[in-house]
């Protein structure tokens, strides 16, 4: 084995992994299945190459570890599973890299790096088919809700628990592998961006800030049905123009928070016929800031919002929280890191948050210094087959990542790493 | 029997068929059940208390004759169908005023009139279960859609001509029924408003323009569906915030054009879930005038602005229509009559449009001298338990009614009108 990192086999190990994992549909690794199982085994086979001990945690997340001179760890992550016909590289771009990385690391301190290098793929980070994402990453950060995750079923009525017992993960135990990250110093994570933003500028890579906080809620507003033929303008209470009127109003309110997104995703309307003014419109809110302060403003503007609507439109409405996650924001340190990694190796760099969540934000939220990197996506299209990235941009990026590797391993050495998990 | 009308016998009479064809839940006469035939068998036992000739026409509906000193006729229509669920009111009300003016016009004229006249109890004037409002007086005017007609099913399938069958009636037949209006000279109809105007103006009666022509669409909006998180707002191709901005655009066009209304009835998303854009909103659009150019302006300029949003908003946008019917104005020197004959019963007046169909539409549009008189509703509500009226306004209205009957026999005796059917 050569000491050069070979991005090239990078590509050439994704598309073997798609061609074994594959099909007409797109990707299948949906978490716990067989297709899953036969990736890990796969992922297993090209570990075993490196003097790695390979290990499972109670949550079933793979760590590969390559002991270092110190105990404290640089741990890279990344998943193997996917959504149902998903992509060839959202979440195994990440794992392959890390691969790449130790191979590289390896060979370079001959079997003994100054840290110990530890790769993780973590269990279902999709949440495909129990509806619960970073499920593995949450139970090793210990935010998992056990009760709440011990009630999720999938669509043929399977409990969590009795779905981990048959990959031989036992329920009660799965926040054992908090241990995991006794001596962790660092987490880094590479990942398709899913968005358009770096495609939209031409650039390759960018550095990630961290993920955006989460406002979910449902908005329901109540008029009064009354006949489309017979009830003049002024008489009505229209509940659908109420929640029309929050469309325009969310793009204000996104435009106003600097770099936060709002989405209406759905609308139902009651009685919902042709000949009825609408008397129930109910709309669902996705809100989204990398800052807590300026998330819980756009939260704020919209209640108000629609407070507004409400009392001009003489109908009521009520606010229902679906769920909600705080911004994870990334150690600022390390995003200097991967900003000078990725501008060492293409030149030029952007540092951008993360609407989407991932792994990465619970380590940073169980205290683990954390950075991303993102490399372009094409389309801005992922979780889907047409999701694509060219190959010389996931050459780059594994070459990023591993000069980032080498950054944050020097970091560690010279005791900036203020881990506390 | 006195030579008096007896408006407080028509209340009477009213609370009578409640009682006999009502539940707790309402009114329950839909067309062509048991229920409708007993309410149609009563209504019989009342008119054979008079010299009138009873027939029922190939379409089903039912003539009361009383031969006057010419065969010009007036008619008076009514119908003693609900939908399920009814009022007390809508349809019989107008029926059985019509009854209490034969009563007074057979003793005033001591059974010899100088006009016939008519009382029509028109068949399905709801649709409520096949879908197809005004079938008996539409297959009269000549107006129904054989064809179209024929595929009905109600919602255990069968077909509107087995339904017929099994009251007597052959389908193939039914705009035989056409015959009726031979020598139709006018017709007029009492009916309650089924909306709040004469409520909000606190007056008890008005004066019906006509009924409003109706354009009927639904509008699709098509544009990309895009992670909630991932997808800057200014690269959204956001198909709910087109179908948004056309809601308090149709108020504004509703305003522009008058007295016009138009409703969003309805709105549907997909994908439909809180973490994408949307990227198919429809929405239904009904729009409703008494004047067809300002209708078919309306209808240009939701059309136009349907474009401008898509445009603005990067998406396509594709109209399909539901249905129309033209506007049918009353006859103008009817409405005079009408308006008098208000004005001198109850004082005040208003001249005002109706927004629901109503049989007088097809009586309008088969060129039959036409007038409607209206009287108000209590709450703006009809097809509804909570449907009503004030007992003393009932009573008003069969007075005022009878007034513009006396003037219409007069009308026709003086050789004004213009019947053309």
């Amino acid at each position: 084995m050569s000491n050069a990192l070979a991005p090239a086999r990078t590509v050439a190990e994704l598309k073997e992994l798609r061609q074994l994992t594959g099909d007409e549909n797109g990707a299948q690794r949906v978490a716990f299945t067989s297709t899953w199982l036969k990736s890990r085994a796969w992922l297993r086979e090209k570990l075993q190459e490196l003097p790695v001990e390979i290990t499972a945690d109670p949550a079933g997340n793979l760590w590969a570890t390559l002991p270092g001179e110190s105990d404290r760890s640089l741990l890279i992550g990344g998943h193997m599973d996917s959504v149902p016909n998903g992509g060839w590289l959202d979440g195994c771009l990440n794992v392959l890299a890390g691969v790449e990385l130790l191979r590289r690391i390896n060979a370079h301190y001959q079997g003994k790096p100054p840290v110990t290098i530890r790769l993780v793929d973590w269990a279902d980070e999709e949440g495909a088919r129990f509806g619960k994402s970073l499920f593995g990453s949450s139970a090793c950060s210990g935010s998992l809700h056990l009760e709440e995750a011990r009630g999720l079923r999938d669509r043929d009525g399977i409990a969590l628990p009795d779905a981990l017992k048959q990959v031989g993960i036992t329920f009660s135990e799965v926040k054992q592998a908090g241990a995991e990250l006794r001596n962790a110093a660092a987490y880094i994570e590479l990942h398709i961006e899913q968005g358009p933003v770096l495609l939209d500028l031409n650039l390759p890579l960018g550095a990630v800030l961290g993920t955006f906080g989460v406002e979910r809620h449902a908005i329901t507003f109540r008029g009064q049905a009354a006949h489309s033929g017979s009830t003049p303008m002024n008489r009505r209470k229209d509940a659908f123009l109420a929640a029309a009127r929050m469309c325009p109003e969310i793009y204000r309110i996104a435009e106003r928070s600097g770099n936060g997104v709002c989405t209406i995703g759905s609308c139902t309307t009651k009685p919902g016929i042709v000949t009825s003014v609408v008397e129930e419109c109910r709309i669902t809110l996705d809100q989204r800031h990398l800052n807590a302060d300026a998330l819980a403003r756009m939260l704020q503007d919209a209640r108000e919002a629609s407070e507004r609507f409400a009392r001009e439109g003489g109908v009521s409405v009520s606010w229902e929280r679906l769920w909600h996650i705080e911004p994870r924001p990334f150690h600022p340190e390390l995003i200097e890191l991967c900003d000078a990694a990725i501008r060492e190796t293409a030149g030029v760099s952007l540092r951008l948050p993360s609407g989407p969540l991932h792994d990465a934000a619970e380590m940073a939220g169980a205290g683990v210094p954390t950075v991303m990197m993102f490399v372009q996506s094409l389309h801005g299209i992922s979780h889907n087959k047409i999701e694509d990235t060219k190959e010389e941009h996931i050459e780059l990026s594994v070459a990023a990542f591993d000069r980032l590797a080498d950054k944050v391993i020097a970091w560690i050495v010279a005791g900036k790493s203020n881990s506390r998990p």
